[in-house]
């Protein structure tokens, strides 16, 4: 668990799609970033105030994020300063880098004498238990993609968000690095050792009120040779009573394997759902969500348009619309 | 890699189910294994010599394989004397217990001080890739089972036996501890990290001859919630040609998870079947395997005709019948 509120580094970030966690957080979380700290050459900005470590301490800032990609997989020296400074005067730190914050020795250190924290979010904490399949009470809602990054976060994100602008009862769970930042707990799951995957899913999403809905971060694809066993454990380990089918349209292949072709949709429906009622048999595919970012308004607009006739579901980009109408769905469920 | 032949640690076993990992060596890699040794007390016998560690010594044997449970989570006071003089004697030591060798100090210090090796086969020594779903040349067979347990090990094991005795291309694929320790080498799958699980099948199951055929270990079921990560992973990593369907015909729930009933092997058909087409768009069910220990002779042989007229598949039990039709089904495909 990591305390908030945050200030958000955001580095020399070279552009803006660098501070993409950061962004995450100031677009989700709004109440966890009471500000940004930019270095010299930054070319990111959240629109949140610029403030010094001490003007973001006296603004209540617990935690310095480390929002920002860093380049050529080191901590350079102009980071570390602020890193150390930042313990010094009374921050925790919280990284997702591949780089643990813990494994640099002079950060290490400091936070030892200074009594501060260093979240690895990569990195479990916990021990998780093995899942024993046992039924919980409360609802789980959980995106499962034709492919890796195709929208599934923000689906869980924008779902959660409307939930609560209906006055309903949901909590996101994150189960990857950025996730977790923006929320401030989860489970890492992509680092989890094997047999205990299902079981951190279990203990992240426990029994909760029966109009309770957890909106679970999706990973990966059953589709993807590479992390499939992660989507596996997850739609297991989840139990989730909805599925959110997740699709980008324009993808000439899976991501980062050039010689698997993308799923359909269908087929997405068809492998998905017979895997998820193993787990919780009134499992239901209850809607679409389409990242149409690659396609005009029109085009959009007439892609899902098809796919929702083509499909018989809601077909929405949560982004372009709101998940207004995929919570309908889940509220009629 | 472990070093071999072993001399087979049966320690105080109460019973000679305690010392399977043992049994399982001799019966498989017999040529592994130069004698056992017993402690007061032990109700285990494999029917091979029994030796003291300098008679083992002499005999070349190079590691000790604890071969045997422990009770109680402990490596008891009677044990340790034993392993440290076998350190002390040259040889090395190697362990599937869930107290791993090197956390015992005492244990460690020796194995330091004699430049001796503690293999704990339960943790990955290698640093294993992320699956990049290149196809590879060999063929790969893999069993599949309806649960947990149910002789998918054993399956592949008498498959491997009776392709070599055909002087056909084979090699055994270890996955789990048993299997690691019977061959001396493989992949400790349900202990590695998520995002790594297909990469290590993919590097445990390397380009080969075109007529060459891994025999892979399989693990879990994907109908078993509590481990279907660990499958989906081996089967997307592993690639196969060939999938066997692993049965036990009297189980009466999952194992471990009372609320959860077996499939039928048409449901693990058309569950697997497209799962391991994803990665391998040529793969084919060519057979099944039943335990009918819980069966009669006559039960089983019925039972199995039973099935394989059902299923239009060859169906053996290896362990009555031998691995033939499996591996005549094999080198018809």
């Amino acid at each position: 668990m990591i305390e908030t509120p945050y200030l958000l580094f955001l580095g020399d970030a070279p552009d803006q799609l660098a501070a993409k966690v950061a962004q995450g957080i100031r677009d989700w979380r709004p109440d966890n970033a009471v500000g940004q700290f930019r270095m010299e050459g930054c070319k990111a900005d959240l629109g949140l105030p610029d403030m010094t470590l001490t003007e973001a301490r006296a603004a209540g800032a617990k935690t310095l994020v480390v929002g920002v990609a860093n380049r050529g997989g080191v901590i350079s020296k102009d980071w570390k300063k602020v890193l150390v400074t930042a313990l010094e005067e009374g921050f925790d730190l919280a990284s997702g880098l591949h780089n643990l914050l813990r494994n640099e020795e002079d950060l290490a250190a400091v936070a030892r004498a200074t009594g501060r924290a260093l979240h690895d979010v990569r990195v479990p904490e916990v021990e998780y238990p093995i899942a024993n399949g046992v039924p919980r009470s409360g609802k789980r809602c959980l995106a499962v993609g034709t492919d890796c990054s195709v929208g599934k976060m923000y689906t869980a994100l924008a779902m959660d968000a409307e939930m609560k602008a209906r006055g309903l009862k949901s909590s996101f769970r994150a189960t990857g690095q950025t996730g977790i930042l923006i929320t401030g707990e989860g489970v890492p799951l992509d680092a989890v050792v094997a047999d205990f995957m299902a079981g951190a899913v279990e203990w992240l999403t426990p029994d909760n009120d029966d109009d309770h809905w957890d909106m679970i971060e999706g990973q990966g694809s059953l589709f993807h040779v590479s992390y499939s066993g992660v989507t596996m454990a997850l739609i297991h380990g989840g139990a989730p009573d909805a599925l959110i089918l997740s699709h980008e349209p324009t993808r000439p292949h899976m991501r980062g394997l050039p010689g698997y072709g993308m799923p359909s949709l269908e087929a997405l429906r068809d492998l998905a759902l017979p895997v998820a009622r193993i787990a919780n048999p009134k499992a239901e595919v209850v809607g679409i969500s389409i990242n149409t970012a690659a396609l005009s308004e029109d085009e959009a607009l007439s892609h899902l348009a098809d796919v929702e006739k083509r499909m018989g579901l809601p077909a929405v980009d949560p982004f372009r619309q709101g998940a207004g109408r995929l919570c309908d769905a889940l509220e009629a469920l």
